[in-house]
């Protein structure tokens, strides 16, 4: 990395954790470009260099979560899954490793999900977000020589795993591992003992 | 239904088929709410009786949605799901009529989607939406006495159904079939053959 870009890293960075205070003490509203600019010590145009716009600034994530799935599809040399449950074994580890990305910084994960949790606009975009990541699993399946049928129903499958460990707390201490519970539970549905309800026991 | 509760049905049936008109002609984003109260011919005020904001227009049908999951709710007598197999199936049935509702008339629901295409926000919204039927899926199976674990991982698989039936062409006259596809496929997924792999077959 060349001391130019480590620079605009740097700033980038900056401009996150600068951005992030703001919304958390004011409000995502009532915070405007230029006092997120001039609190990063950066210009206008250096943030409209980083991100199209105030939102963009919490969901800069996804473009790492992206490069996760696009080293994935790197990867050849990797077999078309023949049916669904291997599809979903495939996005397994893919997924994993996106959410233990997301999670390093536990703090920081629980500020994002704090901003967005303030203001419906951002739920809404971040409810996009996960659906986008949804389309690249899907993606990542099909470039392997998958069907498209069970690449779209895999990589649903895959977010809906994500999704549970979401909605169990969405905690990111325990987010990999919610989630990991998730995928054994949906690859074993099929086992589960349905007779299990016509057995009554009776006291005495 | 009173005659007085039939007109303002009627009026807001009119201002959703106006607006939506309006949406598709002009743009979301061109379209004001005193335009659509004006072709509507209601005033504004009869426009925010019925509705928060110009987005919410589009997405009235979820009242119904909602509507449908609180009469499955009242089936009280229903026993709690004693596994993710069991919640599953609880679901499917709920699941498959709210969609039978929102595509009985296949034009609409279409229409519905080209305007929600136009605009990332309105995706957003879309997506979101979607998520908090998943709220209510769970709460149904939390009510029948379905442990909260089971609930939230079911209700997330259900909408990974309907989700993958939307990825698959979001059809809406078939939309119900792709989406029972889609349950047979994760109840089943325990019992695919993982060995199928290994066979390869030698020609000649």
């Amino acid at each position: 990395m060349t001391l130019v870009e480590r620079k605009q890293r740097q700033a980038r960075q900056r401009i996150v954790e600068v951005a992030e205070e703001l919304f958390l003490a004011s409000g995502f509203d009532n915070v405007s470009v230029s006092e997120i600019a001039e609190r990063a010590e950066v210009g206008r145009t250096t943030f409209f260099r980083h991100f199209g716009d105030k939102q963009e600034v919490l969901f800069s994530k996804n473009q790492e979560q992206l490069a996760t799935i696009a080293a994935a599809q790197d990867l050849v040399d990797i077999a078309p899954a023949r049916n669904a449950f291997e599809a979903i074994e495939q996005l397994r580890p893919i997924v994993l490793a996106i959410l233990a990305l997301v999670t390093v910084d536990p703090e920081a994960y629980i500020r994002h999900f704090q901003i967005i949790e303030q203001n419906s606009d951002l739920q809404g975009r971040e409810a996009a977000k996960v659906q986008q990541l949804g389309d690249k699993l899907s993606q990542v399946l099909i470039h392997r020589g998958t069907d498209e049928s069970t690449a779209l129903f895999a990589a649903q499958v895959a977010l809906a795993c994500f999704q549970t460990a979401k909605a169990l707390g969405n905690n990111p201490h325990t987010l990999v591992d919610d989630t990991q519970g998730a995928f054994v539970r949906v690859l074993t549905l099929g086992r589960e003992p349905r007779t299990r309800r016509a057995k009554r026991s009776t006291p005495g």
